[in-house]
C-alpha cells in the first residue's frame, strides 16, 4: 500500500505541465493549455469534454473490451459517448464515496450502490472477456481502486482496462494492480474543474458555462 | 390496446408543426424551429439537450422524485444532467428493443438486459417513492412502456414520472397508464435526428456536428 501515484500506460504520459491541460487527438478543439476563468475555476465544455473521451478510441479499439461497465454518475456520459464507436454494451454500477448526507467523504470508503448480474447478457460478457471501466475523472483513485477490486472479486476477466476523461495530477490514495491497463483522455491539473452537465452547481446555465469554457481556452466568446 | 398517441400532461402540447422543434425554457439557446441540414437529418448540440431536459427541472421538482430510473444507455446522459439539480440517486436499468446481432427490432419485444436491487438503497427509494424514469427519446414508446411495466411489478412506487429529452411527434406503439405522468422537454418532428454522442455515426467528429446543429437553428457556423 502506497500513498505514490501509480499510472499504468497513460497515453497522456506525465510529463505535462501541472498548470497546463492538453487535448490530445485530432478533433480541432483548442489544443492550447486551458486557463484558469476569473473565479479561479476550469470550465470544460460539453464539446471538449467528447473530443478528450473520443481520442482514446483507436486505444480503447485496441483493448478489444467485451463490455464496459459506467461507474454512475460520473461515468454514465463518458460511456455513452464511447457506446457509439467501441459498441460494445454498458452496465452501469454505482459506487459512492461522498455522502450526501453529511457533504463529506465516507468514512467508511466507497459504498456500493448498485452492481450488475455477472451470470446472465450482458454481464456475462466480464467473464473471461476484457472489462472496461469508464469513469469521469481520476481524482483519489479511491472508487476506481474499489471498482477494480469489485470486478476482480465479481468476475473472471481476462483483462481489465480504466478509461476516465480526465486524470488529476496529484497524490492518489488508490492504487491499481499493475496488470490493469490504465487509459486518460488528457491530464488536468489539480485545480477546481467544471463540467458542463455539473452547470447549475456553479450557478450557471449551459451557454454561460460554455462561454467560460470557450474563455478558459483563450477562445473568443 | 391502441395504436393512438396518448399524451400525458405533456408540457410542450400537441400543437406544434411538425415540421418544428420548439425549445422551452429561458436557457437562450436558439428558440426558432430547427430546419433539416443539408443532408436532410436534423442535428442536436450538446447545449441544446442540456438546455431541453433542465427545462423540465421546476415540473420534475414538483413531482418530487425520490429515484431517478436511466433507461441505459439513451438515459445517461439526460439523468447525469438532471442530477446535478434533482438531487436524487440514478440507478441504471439497460432495455434493449433494438438487437445489434439482427440490426432491427426485436420481434420478441424488449429484453431486460439489467435491472436494480429493490430490497437495498438507493433501488429501495422506489417503494413508496416517487420513480421519475428518463430516457432521450420517446420514439415508438415501446421501452418506455415496459420499463413502466416493469416497475410497476417489480416495486410499489407511490407515484411514477417518465421525463425524456424529446417527444417524437408520431403514433405510439407503446401505451403508458393514465396515472403515469409525463414530461417532454420539446416535441420533435418524426425526421432523423442526430444526437451529438452519435456524431461518429453519422461520420462526423463533434466539432462538424456542433457546426451542423448551429446550422440547423440559423445560427452562424
Amino acid at each position: 500500500m502506497t500513498d505514490t501515484a501509480v499510472i499504468h500506460d497513460d497515453p497522456s504520459g506525465t510529463n505535462n505541465d501541472d498548470d497546463a491541460v492538453t487535448e490530445h487527438g485530432d478533433s480541432g478543439i483548442s489544443h492550447l493549455p486551458k486557463k484558469e476563468a476569473p473565479d479561479g475555476k476550469i470550465y470544460f465544455s460539453y464539446s471538449e469534454i467528447h473530443a478528450t473521451i473520443t481520442s482514446l478510441v483507436p486505444q480503447l479499439e485496441a483493448f478489444q473490451p467485451t463490455l464496459m461497465i459506467a461507474i454512475g454518475g460520473g461515468g454514465f456520459i463518458p460511456a455513452r459517448i464511447l457506446r457509439t464507436q467501441l459498441k460494445v454494451p454498458i452496465v452501469a454500477v454505482s459506487l459512492e464515496l461522498y455522502d450526501d448526507n453529511t457533504n463529506s467523504i465516507r468514512e467508511t470508503g466507497v459504498q456500493c450502490l448498485q452492481w450488475f448480474d455477472v451470470s446472465e447478457k450482458p454481464g456475462s460478457f466480464a467473464q473471461n472477456g476484457n472489462v472496461l471501466i469508464v469513469d469521469e475523472v481520476d481524482d483519489s483513485r479511491t472508487t476506481l481502486q474499489f471498482c477494480v477490486e469489485q470486478v476482480l472479486q465479481r468476475c473472471s476477466p481476462k483483462r481489465i482496462a480504466v478509461a476516465v476523461v480526465h486524470n488529476k495530477l496529484k497524490v492518489k490514495k488508490g492504487v491499481l494492480p499493475s496488470h490493469v491497463e490504465y487509459f486518460a483522455g488528457a491530464d488536468v491539473p489539480d485545480k477546481w474543474n467544471c463540467y458542463p452537465w455539473d452547470a447549475a452547481a456553479y450557478g450557471r446555465d449551459i451557454e454561460t458555462h460554455e462561454a467560460l469554457s470557450r474563455e478558459c481556452s483563450g477562445l473568443p466568446k
